[in-house]
């Protein structure tokens, strides 16, 4: 990929205009909030991944243990959340390489498809797991779901906590998005 | 929003380069796909909206009945799928604009930005949705939730298939995203 880039950045000029000022200013603004967006999704991935709780009680053949990988939406949740901190750290370098050159066009194209495929992961993965924490709280009596919430409290706390940082990190992907889109207009 | 654009294409001249020709393509296809992701979004809005079943046998005082308003889920899924079906038609009038005048810039970028959030909002509607499906066609033995796709087997089939119309929706968002970027970086 990068050899591709290179050589496309190298028929361009190095003028160092006012526009090139401005594509730069927005490459830096991508490259900080991919890293937030990264802590976010890391820090979602392991809230999500380490949530377990057994209650102070048990009967002689009966434990009773809540751990995150019963339910298989928040195993998927902290799969999407793993996979979109994994592209954000990677994409670093591409976004780093358009700090240094402003002129690059089709690895912001790339970017923004990329871009555009890990947000709707993400999305999916944190709507997914919202679905099932809203009927782990408030249970739904038509179907007969017994919100569990009510014995597993701390459990419960912790999961609807890992979705806050998917969902920031979902808010600065479409930031992301389009800034991309705006430094393609300016090349 | 019109007359900002109107006066933004004026500034270029009319040439009918090759250029120009790629892109009113590029514009065509996006017209007929976002057509395309319309009508899938209003049948998957009203596959779902009209799911309802009872059951062939009751007692004196129960009726078994199953309707997609019981589930708070689904009516996310009605109403994100209604948003974006009324937004992919509006669309269409920026898209045709576009078609006519190869040139503008900013309200591709605004349509960039706003076929992201739709994309988002459907996403999150759909895979909520699914997420809910799953638990009704397998269940949760650790949650005691039980599926009840078991007795009520046309409601939850046409549920399940009110999701495809969704989710083909929301992989043309990504092609639009990304055709709108090719399209942009050609100016």
């Amino acid at each position: 990929m990068k050899a591709i880039v290179v050589h496309e950045g190298g028929e361009v000029s190095k003028g160092a205009t006012p526009r090139s000022g401005v594509k730069r200013g927005v490459s830096i603004v991508d490259f900080i909030l991919r890293i937030v967006a990264a802590l976010c999704t890391l820090g979602g991935a392991l809230a999500m991944g380490t949530t377990r709780e057994t209650l102070p009680f048990a009967t002689q053949f009966v434990k009773f243990r809540a751990e995150f990988n019963n339910i298989p939406t928040f195993v998927f949740f902290v799969i999407s959340n793993s996979i979109a901190c994994v592209y954000l750290v990677l994409s670093l370098a591409l976004s780093f390489f358009h700090i240094l050159r402003t002129t690059a066009v089709k690895s912001r194209i790339l970017l923004v498809f990329l871009d555009t495929v890990m947000f709707g992961l993400l999305t999916t993965g944190a709507s997914a797991a919202a679905a099932i924490v809203y009927v782990a709280h408030y249970g739904n009596s038509s179907a007969n779901w017994f919100p569990f919430c009510q014995q597993y409290n701390n459990f419960c706390q912790r999961i609807s906590g890992s979705l806050i940082g998917s969902f920031i990190a979902i808010v600065l992907f479409m930031i992301l998005i389009l800034l991309s889109a705006i430094s393609i207009s300016k090349h």
